[in-house]
């Protein structure tokens, strides 16, 4: 494998050449948020941009790093602020790690033993998720926020878990300030 | 272990709390750079700062993400660019990613069979260096050349093959502007 540049454009957010870009919309996180009435209800409307990944073309093997710039757009599904879908690592003993360049949010964190942390991020801050921690973004902010990400190509992502399980804590504006609560759909 | 963060701060050039700071002076790069008489020359006068390293508090461990923000100062010794030590990783099919911040450069990537390879680098550019490729920055701007590093945990460090053997190309100044020209000294 030969050396390779690829160009991270902070003010058009994304990365070119891009290896894949990922759209996730309302319609592909169903479920997902609190609110089902209000999730269906802006479906019947539209099927807003929740997020944009640009991944950076690089195999998922060990020994490498795969990496990527996620875009997760400000905006709201009732009163739960737009996130990520979450995932753990397949291979369980991987980390991740988050830089934050523009905007600000929270890294929602948490294990299968049922512990849970949450990290607030804005633009410089470096978050590390460790091995065997979960992890979900949730922008919190009026514009879009975006990190990059790194992790190792063996890590492999469980989507299922977090879809079955959901979060142990939701992000909730309330009185126009997010506040985390405990989720009452965890299992 | 736990989740945690820290800040880079893209203004003073670091990262907040660090887990290691790492100055390189001359004196550290002694027999490095190709004009050893001028080597000897200012280091009876001084013993310049070439670069720091902001290193991110993780273990070097399989599965973790350790990770550094390099400051690379601008300067030559000779008409040669100030530069980083470079090295292998020792599990040398691991890889490493580098996010360019501030400044401008060259990243120079070597194989042991001979192969070699030189990405130039700005603020945003991604620079991927996959496993096998020895890896060494050189700052050809006016500032401090700026870039964010994330390696996978069980790499490790191998300096001494490339103290011995030095690079393949050298990065010279030539009527103001970079060259690379081939290592007379290289073995």
């Amino acid at each position: 494998m030969k050396p390779f540049a690829t160009t991270l454009s902070f003010a058009e957010r994304m990365i070119t050449p891009c290896g894949q870009r990922t759209e996730r919309r309302l319609s592909h996180m169903r479920g997902m948020y609190q609110d089902i009435a209000e999730t269906e209800a802006i479906l019947r409307r539209d099927d807003p941009l929740i997020y944009e990944v640009y991944a950076g073309g690089v195999p998922e093997k060990e020994g490498q790093l795969p990496h990527c710039l996620t875009v997760l757009y400000p905006g709201q599904v009732g009163d739960e602020y737009y996130m990520t879908k979450g995932h753990f690592h397949v291979a369980m003993d991987t980390a991740e790690i988050y830089l934050g360049l523009e905007g600000e949010g929270y890294l929602l964190m948490q294990t299968k033993e049922g512990d849970s942390q949450a990290l607030e991020m804005e633009r410089g801050t470096i978050a590390y998720i460790p091995p065997y921690w979960a992890h979900r973004t949730v922008n919190t902010g009026k514009g879009p926020f975006v990190f990059f990400a790194v992790w190792p190509g063996h890590a492999g992502h469980d989507y299922g878990t977090i879809e079955e399980s959901g979060f142990l804590k939701l992000v909730m504006e309330r009185d126009g300030q997010p506040v985390l609560i405990p989720n009452p759909r965890y299992r």
